[in-house]
């Protein structure tokens, strides 16, 4: 662990790449945070990684969580504390930050094919015998088994299976196995198993609808891991799913573990697909807001909040307001939302304070450099988002 | 001038908050360039920065560029050696990173009403008597002029008008002329003018249209600068616009200087609503692009690149390939991007780079540390975007 590094009440002297906590050097109530800023319900956030933690062994499956939704090495160890066998991260950047930070057990999960790409992995296979990454494609393994050759070191893979949404993985069954044959013929390269991750199934609208979906997306994986059995290969891992999907995928028989990523923070978008329970998935509590201030009420009715497009990602739809009934929020543009003050539970003055529940929480971590993690209201330190902006 | 910091090809170790231009240990082709990465063509760059400024010298208008699109303050001070007034800054820390630059003349495009940015505020004016921040709100400018008495500072003040859009600013006329009656009896704070940007305007369809809704949109804000006057006082800047009405506002007589920010760069946005000459808005090239590889082909007719939500900002649409035809990209989520290959005019394998034309520039800039410049197709140092995430 590094030491703590100290720093004033605006934070601004963020200390570059930072992986442990920065203590501030005086305790900063959430009303004289400088806003926008992201805000974390510490509790509330403790909740949610013991409850999927729970949720896991209770269903004797393992969690490989995804820290492409929160970017932070603070947050993987906890979650690794908590009983993850390992983390996943979507880019290689994203892991050189999991590894950098001491976290072995790291899998990426989007494939590499460029040579700079490769020669990183290969690195990072050298300094962790945990690290995995998955394939797709026989040119690219090989790539990566020429590479990895040359440096002496072997590299687990898992291969990506397209659960028919068309974004990455080969094609289940016979493409999979002809992949999987030209792997066993790399001795660089060590199978380690399968990943299928049906993104598209995550949000969809009610519970049953998601589960029939995920179920149906899932199948031919399945189909394709007991072909690979058959044909006498071991296929010791299983990978996929995600929070939506948290409470159907543990029942897939063939699932080692679950790349759940969101449900520690939560986020407008799960929120309305509904749970198990309910028109809303309240499963877990929303625990990460942008905190945000009224700065400017140019007409009766509406209310200007320093927050927009650089503060939230545009692409799930526009915040909820958390502490307020009937208020609605629009974009203002790149620096400002407009709060339509419908029928406000409470008034809203100029330089009041709102609280917003993100519309989807991993593009809208990537913004931001540190969390503030509150306690009672009260922020004592900042947690660094030391892998933010690495998309690479 | 800082020294320039060395750094790897990778570009990873990023010195923090440098505000100077950081070279590379060795030339990177555009070929070897870790992707997603801003990709800024510095020749079309230098063209449009000398476009602008051959406009404003021929139209007879100041120019004060609105560093909220590059967060760069080496961007900042070409266009000060250009012969810009001063700069624009959307938030007052970014507002810091200027200062710090060493850029003096920094206005403050949106108003601030809590003490901790009053507070940062005052401390900027007592760094640079060339400081300005708009006001909105009585209240809002007392505590301003207190805090400004209290350090024993004056603090340059310009009132921002409503232009009929409710995001920020006063109504025109009988409202902003007693706002002015007040900051009268304030002599901490230093009345030097009209703000009036009508930020709904920029991108109109049609500049026909353009034209007709921006000088509707700046009516009552010349009837203000008049009435206010009359009454005695001395209205010595009056600014607004953008790129998207460049060559319309610079005709407003009271006018003085242009907020343009996105013309250095444009964008999809802008392309699309036209220009003067066209249906394309074409006076600006574009010089901004995400480059992007080709990883992964699970189905026919598409391929997946690496660049989705956390790379290219998702409020304005889609981004348009710039050297390819006939392909189309839809988001494949926070990672990836999926082509869809309709009539491509080039082949696009695996490992294959794509240049992508930036749906929306500003919020786009915002996702990178820094911008990699190319001068026939050789990147040979790093730009670094100093304000990225500064949106406090």
């Amino acid at each position: 662990m590094e030491a703590k590094t100290c720093v004033g009440g605006g934070g601004t002297a963020i200390a570059s790449r930072a992986r442990d906590a920065i203590a501030l050097d005086r305790p900063l109530p959430i009303g004289s945070v400088p806003t926008p800023a992201l805000l974390v319900d510490a509790a509330a956030l403790e909740r949610n990684l013991e409850r999927m933690a729970a949720h896991a062994r209770a269903k004797d499956i393992a969690l490989r969580p995804h820290t492409k939704t929160h970017k932070c090495p603070l947050l993987a160890k906890r979650q690794m504390d908590l009983g993850a066998v390992g983390v996943c991260a979507a880019k290689v950047s994203e892991a050189e930050v999991m590894i950098d930070a001491g976290i072995e057990a790291v899998l990426v999960t989007s494939p590499v094919v460029t040579q700079d790409k490769i020669a990183r992995v290969v690195a990072l296979a050298r300094r962790s015998r945990e690290f995995q990454i998955v394939v797709d494609n026989a040119a690219a393994a090989s790539a990566l088994a020429d590479a990895a050759r040359s440096a002496g070191v072997s590299v687990g893979v898992l291969i990506d299976l397209d659960p028919g949404m068309g974004r990455t993985g080969i094609s289940p069954g016979a493409p999979a196995l002809e992949l999987l044959r030209h792997l066993a013929r790399l001795p660089a390269l060590r199978f380690e198993g399968l990943q299928c991750y049906a993104g598209n199934v995550m949000h969809v609208n009610g519970w049953e609808e998601r589960r029939r979906r995920s179920l149906q997306a899932l199948e031919r994986a399945i189909e394709t891991k007991t072909l690979m059995e058959r044909a006498g290969f071991e296929v010791r891992a299983f990978t996929g799913g995600g929070t939506g999907t948290f409470d159907i995928d543990c029942d897939v028989a063939a699932f080692t573990d679950l790349q759940v990523g969101s449900y520690l923070f939560m986020d407008v978008g799960y929120r309305r697909c509904g749970g198990r329970g309910g028109s809303v998935f309240d499963d877990f509590e929303p625990s990460l807001f942008v905190l945000a201030t009224a700065i400017s009420k140019p007409q009766a009715g509406y209310i200007t909040i320093d927050a927009g497009f650089k503060a939230l990602s545009a692409d799930s739809g526009v915040p909820d307001l958390y502490d307020t009934a009937g208020v609605v929020y629009k974009w203002g543009g790149d620096e400002h939302g407009i709060l339509v003050l419908e029928a406000p539970s409470r008034p809203i003055e100029l330089g009041d304070q709102v609280t917003l529940i993100v519309p989807h929480c991993d593009p809208t971590v990537n913004l931001y450099d540190v969390f503030h993690p509150h306690r009672d209201g009260v922020v004592e330190e900042l947690w660094p988002i030391t892998a933010r902006g690495k998309s690479q």
